[in-house]
């Protein structure tokens, strides 16, 4: 954590290759659904990317995020079993080729991936005093998908993959888990090494839909 | 936009010194609200965040990030109104030296903010044709949030300050702003140089509230 004696230090600056360094990162982050099987990552590097978590933003530093390490065999299944189920449920809505592409693609990594987080907000914590998050409380769900964010950008500087599964029905999730009931689910990320990388995301790789700029609107 | 020609293209590796100036801007992104006033950043550097924006991962690559630029005064004003109500509001549930300590924080940042960005969510978006976000359809505003964090940190590494305004009511700046029914309002930013720069939050400084590690459960 930030040591209050550091607050005197000055800002750096961050420079091209640095900026150059970054941008590879956004470009290579991926949604990684294919991992080594039998790789875990070392429980040093698992430490320091949560380290780095901490120094996403949140609401009036409400600091909501709480993760959930699933190990035990019967929650994994539990939490498969639920992705199969909204999956199936999911495929109903497509029809022909799509459907098969949508099949084919086999979203899970929920078999492979040696590490799994369930990654949970709380909606009732004290911290924060509930600062600027009054006329909008979904500003503490959104400061842990920063959270979230900030873990899958730290892991590819070290070489893992991160896969967000969101095929999930979250009362499920939280059920499985046996969290407090406060805890809002906010995705599930299998965490590994790839087995390849690609610069092209698998889906626009596959056809299935193509990277395009945000629209920006001016007012 | 990637070219699908750099798909077998290696994945780099992210070394030690990429790593700890990655690790530097996050400790270093905070939630500016003071600004220089009359610094603009260029153009040019604002288009290259809006490019880095779109590397930004979302549900079924559906990319629903829509970016309002308010620049006309008259929006603007209708923008610190609504602040400022909800700021009210929030004031009224605070007391004695809590609240003094809220008012003196001047959350805003909406005076001196060379650029402000109002950030929205297509809910509506035929893009990624709905790929994970059936039983999830908040996915795709968290795919957003993802767009906006991404900002943020290319941002700081181009030596701008970025504050996050939650402190508003979000159907009052839909309206101001007359966007299409369908997008969902997530935050407003504030974009500019900053007029200081400090390591530590300014609500930990201020006794607000200190950072904390999130807490990890294992299942």
């Amino acid at each position: 954590m930030a040591d209050l004696a550091e607050a005197s230090r000055v800002a750096p600056q961050f420079d091209a290759a640095f900026r150059a360094g970054f941008a590879e990162l956004l470009a290579w982050r991926r949604d990684v659904r294919h991992f080594r099987p039998g790789a875990a990552p070392d429980e040093a590097v698992l430490a320091e990317l949560f380290d780095l978590t901490a120094l996403a933003p949140s609401v009036g530093n409400c600091q909501p995020t709480r993760f959930v390490r699933v190990d035990e065999a019967a929650r994994r299944t539990a939490i498969r079993a639920n992705f199969e189920a909204a999956n199936r449920e999911a495929l109903d809505a497509y029809h022909g080729e799509r459907a098969e592409l949508y099949a084919r693609l086999k979203l899970a990594g929920l078999r492979d991936s040696p590490i799994q987080l369930a990654v949970f907000c709380d909606e009732a914590t004290e911290q924060g005093h509930g600062l600027g998050a009054r006329t909008m409380p979904e500003a503490r769900r959104y400061s842990t998908v920063c959270a979230l964010h900030t873990f899958w950008l730290a892991a590819r500087a070290r070489g893992l993959g991160v896969g967000w599964v969101s095929i999930l029905n979250p009362a499920g999730i939280a059920e499985a888990l046996d969290v407090p009931r406060a805890w809002t689910f906010i995705g599930y990320l299998c965490v590994g090494f790839p087995r390849d990388e690609h610069l092209v995301p698998e889906l626009e790789r596959e056809g299935w839909q193509r990277r395009e700029a945000h629209p920006i609107l001016q007012r």
